[in-house]
């Protein structure tokens, strides 16, 4: 079971020449299984090549952005269309006035659209947002919750300084007395509170958010006049035709959207209630890029898909086949395996693994299989994938347990993953 | 001269109801002449088409990703050939490390590369890095220079807050005195200097970097171990094939990239020296759409074209001709026009026009003949203007300066520029 990574092995080495570290951010594979390829070659449906060669169905479909396959033929259509008309000019096209009008029709809370480039731009957005409606400081959000990667949020602090930070107070995702301490910290400067569709933090369980601390947290909003955001970049769209927390009953004053609002071109948005119209139309933030009108364009048909087809319960179908899988073989084989969060974004964890070296040992058995998985960020189903892949990657893990359930006892420790078990997280 | 509009203008109502305040950000028309369309359906070369099919000559190029003409079917060709490879997926792929290669190749001063999507992407990142480097906090910048639209040096203060933008101090640009007094208050604690290529200040003459100040940036970086940084997100490319202050023989630590380094695809850029690696392997930063492939195709195609054509020599003999003939047709009209900022980046300012009611006047001229002029932002000229394109420009000229003659002496003040009168800026 070998598998080609010579060029692999041999791009890491220019690599390393002109990029720092060789690589950086959430698509370095520093911290995955050393026989992880770090360069791609090709991208099709719900499958990956390495630049070996290799080819794997990709349950990570590219961190979420993947989710009507790659290269959807309609929408990279759309794409090329309209670049051949126009993408990048002095001004934005009617395509920016029809994806508001269409996302706003979309989604219940929203009554106006902004677009950027990255998630983090609709997360920054939509705290300045904040801050200008309430001209008050301080936001809240839940520890250990990734809302992208400016000097105000980033999960590693090298190079931020103190003052990046300042007027954030940290509550404890779906504990309502966290949440509440939180706003009474905060006296009467709560400019916001953030949440994640669902725990999705790396390294540990995923977990649904409680009703109860969703509706408080719109309370609590309410009294003190702070605005509520739900960050839907990574969850939006693969939860609801709708901000993920409308199947709470749940609106928010603002979400942040991106990953695959336009199935993988770049563009992000941050949408608003119409309380928050005044103070979004008062902030000067923009970009280079943001009013290309191609990925609009992309965005335009990505939206038709989404409701058009049965992309939806497709993916959470094959969700729950694969989890159902899973958890059946790993258990047959003698292992418990927890699948946490949505099955459509499921992370898997095995029991008993705090370093996770039987998550590792068992990933690379996968990959070496044809499945590339994600030993502790959660994953990404797509609507290209059939019940034909996932029939494939649960018989390619029968073999991985197996090979698991032999080595088990000798693994060795994770020592890129010590920090784990040193609680250092 | 009466160019239709009522598409712009019912555009315009719809766009009212979805985006907040109907546009946002540097492309929105809301401190331009009352007659500038906001919507644009249509790009080619050097021209652009708004949504009422009028066609103008653009002398802003997107803001500056316009480099080799709007839809360039070389560079458009590479990024559509590879989109259908792949773009955004789980991995990068070796066009990835080719780019960082060739870019390195290119700036003298770069050992490495880091990849983004936003010109302020690679300022806050610059900015992040410089304080990884040194372990200290304080940052120059030139009072009104643009770094980007970040909570740290957007240049509307609406919801951001006092700790967005602690540790920093301000200079005047090319005043060597004001430096030194600068980097004398940061005391020990001094992480970098920011500098822009050129003075590019909205609203006001531009000027060349005096050689001097430039000199001395570095000499101060060098005794205090601060990072010297060269905002090129600009100017890049449009002043030398290397970074901008390579013309004055002076390198810097790190520069940042972006607008027409991919002609209008979206991608910009962090560069380095060889000193300020470790620390640029030691921030967390990214983006969903960071190493898409696409792009990274559009940008080696377009440094192709930056390698192995004379674009830039024809932009400054462009640049040339078009300044040459305008001052000149001012003056004939008896009006004195300034232009400042290199040719191929011009401002152009009338003498004696505080409120830009002049300028107002003549760009609006010049936009109802064909030709769309800012006036009060610097411009952009691109390799797929001609002579004859420049020469039909000042054809205009003289018709708008005629106008220009017969109205100076009536024109109503410009009510949404009274803040420039009121020294406000």
């Amino acid at each position: 079971m070998d598998r080609a990574n010579s060029l692999d092995r041999a791009l890491r080495e220019r690599a390393r020449a002109v990029i720092p570290g060789g690589m950086y951010g959430h698509q370095s594979v520093g911290l995955l299984p050393d026989d992880y390829p770090q360069f791609f070659a090709k991208a099709e449906g719900a499958h990956i090549w390495d630049v070996d060669g290799n080819r794997y169905l990709d349950l990570m479909c590219a961190y979420g952005p993947n989710l009507f396959g790659y290269a959807n033929p309609e929408i990279d259509a759309a794409y090329v269309r309209q670049l051949s008309l126009s993408d990048t000019l002095t001004g934005p096209t009617e395509l920016m006035v029809r994806l508001a009008e269409e996302l706003t029709a979309m989604v219940t809370h929203a009554a106006w659209a902004m677009f950027c480039k990255n998630g983090t731009d609709a997360t920054s957005m939509a705290l300045v947002t904040a801050r200008a409606h309430t001209r008050r400081k301080t936001i809240i959000r839940a520890r250990g919750a990734y809302h992208g990667a400016a000097p105000w949020c980033t999960p590693r602090p090298a190079g931020t300084i103190d003052t990046d930070r300042a007027h954030q107070l940290f509550c404890d995702y779906n504990d309502v007395a966290s949440l509440e301490d939180a706003v009474a910290r905060a006296g009467g400067d709560l400019a916001a509170i953030f949440a994640a569709p669902f725990k999705h933090d790396a390294f540990i369980d995923q977990a649904a958010p409680d009703p109860a601390y969703a509706r408080r947290a719109r309370e609590l909003c309410d009294q003190t006049g702070a605005l509520l955001i739900v960050d839907d970049v990574r969850a939006g769209l693969r939860m609801a035709r709708d901000c993920s927390w409308s199947l709470l009953g749940i609106e928010p004053d603002l979400s942040t959207w991106g990953k695959c609002i336009a199935n993988g071109h770049p563009i992000s948005a941050l949408l608003g209630s119409e309380k928050a119209r005044t103070a979004a139309a008062s902030i000067y933030v923009t970009g280079s890029f943001w009013f290309q009108a191609a990925p609009m364009a992309a965005a335009l048909e990505t939206l038709r898909l989404v409701r058009d087809t049965d992309y939806l319960e497709r993916i959470m179908a094959l969700g729950d086949r694969l989890a159902g899988g899973l958890v059946e073989r790993a258990a047959a084989a003698g292992f418990g395996l927890r699948c946490s969060g949505p099955t459509q974004m499921p992370l898997y964890l095995f029991d008993d693994d705090p370093d996770l070296r039987k998550g590792f040992c068992f990933v690379s058995q996968m990959l070496a299989r044809g499945v590339y998985m994600h030993p502790w960020h959660n994953m990404f189903l797509c609507a290209a994938m059939t019940a034909t892949d996932i029939d494939q990657a649960l018989e390619a893990a029968e073999g991985a347990f197996a090979v698991l359930k032999r080595e088990a006892a000798g693994l060795a420790p994770v020592e890129k993953l010590a920090f784990l078990s040193a609680g250092q997280r």
